[in-house]
């Protein structure tokens, strides 16, 4: 039979790793065959996720249309997001999360993006659609998702139904959410050892709004100033990254999930549109986004219709 | 409560039609306010069903943005064969069974789209999922939409799951879905009354293939010939729109709905793609391909690769 690849976005998270496991299982179970990958390093998060319930990290793959014929793209659709040779593969199915943008096919396919704030939460309808009973393990890691994309439920991002879809994940997984939820988040918060340059790559999204290309990172602290403290270093890395990809602007978002806000560090010759959007001034290249911590839902949107009508 | 308009594309047919009426009873039931629109004239098939099923032509719009904030699309996501200011206006939902292009949203939405034979199909679904009955006359009108698609199930759209929701519906609506059928079809390929104009922009589609405007159209016929007799005719008509619309290729298949094969009639500076595309050398603009009755399936992949690799 047919090998089909299933992988989330580059520089992967917790949805995206655990989103592609979880759905080759599902696949796999139906009569598919199907293979978890991942496009990028794993972060300490997912680290902690995946060795709470004991399952393997996918292989890494640079490329994918060398060995399959069809792949399955979890948690992102934007090409730029996907593999370097995605316009090289037939894409079979999507189920995602996120706006669609810069993603196009020549045939039908099975695409399933619902506007919830986890792909894992679609997923459990996707197993109680296809009648496949969920394995401890596989909720543990839908869970963890869930969690991690929500912030443990406080991202406005978070709907009623993936509040609904953790309960019963955590049923099933046999957990206290709240109790693992925060354990997982402080093991992700967690940047001793980290490079600064590791440390703006962990998260890190690239879109095309309009005629620009803007880099979004994002860091999840315990405590912020640890973060700011490297703030020149970062700077450095920030303004690299705007020559090397080309980008009109870079904001790194550093997000104190204890207190629910985001301090941005932005750099990159359209740096007045954040100013703009958020009718704020940068201060040193800093501000504060009281009760910001979506990239999705409260940066990427804002920042896309303020490039538009400027 | 705030009102959504549910359409499908332009120059609309059954699958359109029906899948507007029938998802708007379906989110009405689950206590959203949709009323179905439609974007262009009723074709003499839709006539037949809606009369058949006693249903309600749709209201004909041509802008939507000043009576809704938001919208959902059925039977289609590209922008060209969309509402004409589709950009001013939120796309909550889109149910569809046809490739992704041109689309393109800055936040995430409903997108449930699946490589079926007919929206109809997915609907079934829809209903099952949120345990809503499907009235009789409901179930007519998707059972029509499958039949139209699938031209009565000889199409290579057509999958298994579309002839399982037919039987399912048939059993609802109560009718014999190749008496029922092939009288509906009839009905539609009677081209009497029909000036050429109108003839050719029955069920007529354009596409951007790389940086080319395609408009593929197609006439249902139980006698080609009698279409083939207008030949001339319809090529000043393509000629006229091919200028009006600036476009590279004008492709007007008649289709054989008896003998499931089209004779193509093609005009356009880039009349060669076709040849290339299907090997074969035009014969007065004209050649016959064989077997080949979808759109979809059979005419658009091919000319999209053939105009990606020229």
């Amino acid at each position: 039979m047919e090998k089909t690849l299933i992988f989330g976005h580059k520089n992967p998270d917790t949805d995206t790793i655990t989103s592609a496991i979880v759905y080759a299982y599902l696949k796999n179970e139906i009569g598919s065959h199907a293979e978890p990958v991942r496009l990028g390093e794993i972060n300490e998060e997912t680290k902690f996720v995946l060795n709470y319930f004991q399952a393997e990290v996918p292989r890494l793959v640079n490329k994918v249309a060398t060995e399959a014929d069809s792949v399955i793209l979890v948690d992102h659709n934007e090409r730029q997001q996907s593999a370097d040779d995605i316009e090289d593969v037939r894409i079979a199915e999507v189920i995602d999360h996120h706006r669609i943008s810069n993603f196009e096919t020549s045939e039908p396919l099975f695409f399933r993006a619902e506007p919830v704030g986890c792909t894992a939460t679609i997923l459990l309808k996707l197993f109680k659609e296809h009648h496949v009973e969920i394995p401890k393990n596989i909720a543990g890691l839908m869970l963890s998702a869930i969690i991690s994309d929500s912030l443990l439920f406080k991202s406005p991002t978070c709907t009623e139904e993936d509040i609904a879809a953790a309960e019963e994940l955590a049923q099933i997984a046999n957990v206290d959410a709240q109790q693992y939820g925060l354990d997982m988040l402080k093991a992700g918060a967690d940047i001793s050892g980290k490079t600064v340059s590791q440390l703006i790559s962990l998260d890190s999204k690239v879109f095309d709004m309009g005629d620009h290309r803007v880099e979004i990172a994002q860091v999840n602290a315990i405590d912020p100033t640890e973060v700011l403290s490297l703030k020149s270093d970062i700077e450095e890395m920030l303004d690299l990254a705007i020559v090397e990809k080309n980008l009109s602007l870079f904001v790194l978002a550093v997000t104190d999930i204890l207190n629910n806000d985001s301090t941005i560090i932005v750099r990159g010759a359209h740096a007045s549109i954040v100013e703009k959007a958020y009718n704020l001034s940068l201060d040193n290249n800093i501000a504060l986004l009281k009760g910001v911590v979506s990239r999705k839902k409260q940066i990427v949107p804002i920042l896309t219709d303020t490039f538009k009508n400027q």
